[in-house]
């Protein structure tokens, strides 16, 4: 079974302020072209997406850059961005953080008033080589993104704009997010957990 | 160990004849603005991409109707598109066709010169409940795309603009292509085969 963890993709949706819009207009109709195509216009930091060194780093690598294998990993989920969890995360995993936010997606508050990843989570995180870090909110951060910096920094990818956190609490799951092979500094992704065990069980 | 089956996203690349042309242009500077920002803009058969039955069909769905599972299923690597396997293939795999037109892409015979999806390979297809047929060319067919139709018309989405799919030649795989959650009649998407089997043994 597979949770997706992705917010639709849709024209007017929710940007970074001060980030362009999104545009998703019809181009191609069926009656007069015999097929229907859209066009799609946006910046790649809208809805569910990942981040690249060169985000923001100078010298830092594209999304095509990044192994694929970051993208697809077993996960764990941790409830808040604060602590360093009691129990040990295994090297190499896939990290969800649930930073509370996910309910105010669409509204401006999303953007203020999301919760943040500690420094010492950020440490731990980079100590237990995570292969990737994600979070249900628009950053894990503020400006002058100190832990986007330290994550990109060792080449950990950032996901943000998760949704759907909740249902992988007290699940084994695998992280699924490919980003797209794009040669550019993030990428819209969709994201999904695949719940190996309750196939297995079914 | 993933096997990426996805051509680079980047400004100028191909499109099909008489698509939008897709722009991919930095539009924030790290020195300028403290980060790196681009702004994509295409159509969403460019690159490696999956249709969705709105692209061809009245009342169609859009990409984001489709059932994620069919996009993360074991995999079935067929070497041309006419004949019907002489091996029975697995009800609901993912089946990747080498249409031998790969190494054409970036060329305009790479749109002209494809091979093709036959009728009764199609028709062998659906009665196996193929969760997904994916090509290395821009089509499995060409105007008015009668395996388009019927692909779709059962709910089968279709990859195009595959690559690497000399790769998988004798190798267990599971495909790893979720499309975006995207409202439209197609999507981008970054394609893989996980060899798992590979993994166990390393």
């Amino acid at each position: 079974m597979l949770i997706d963890l992705s917010h639709p993709i849709e024209a007017e949706m929710p940007v970074y302020p001060g980030d362009e819009p999104v545009g998703l207009k019809q181009c191609r109709d069926l009656v007069k072209d015999h097929y229907v195509a859209y066009y799609w216009q946006t910046g790649l930091h809208a809805g569910t997406h990942a981040d690249a060194p060169m985000h923001l780093l100078a010298g830092g690598g594209d999304v095509l850059s990044m192994p694929l294998e970051h993208f697809f990993a077993p996960g764990v989920l941790l409830e808040n961005g604060v602590d360093v969890p009691e129990k040990d995360i295994p090297e190499g995993a896939a990290v969800l953080i649930d930073l509370g936010a996910e309910h105010l997606y669409g509204a401006a508050e999303y953007y203020t008033d999301h919760g943040c990843v500690s420094r010492e989570l950020c440490d731990y995180l980079m100590e237990k080589k995570v292969c990737l870090m994600g979070v249900n909110a628009p950053s894990p951060d503020h400006p002058p993104f100190p832990i986007h910096k330290a994550l990109l920094g060792v080449g950990i990818p950032i996901l943000e704009n998760l949704t759907n956190l909740q249902q992988l609490k007290g699940r084994k799951f695998t992280v699924i997010a490919l980003p797209l092979a794009i040669r550019a500094e993030g990428s819209p992704v969709r994201a999904a957990a695949w719940i190996q065990d309750e196939d297995d069980a079914e």
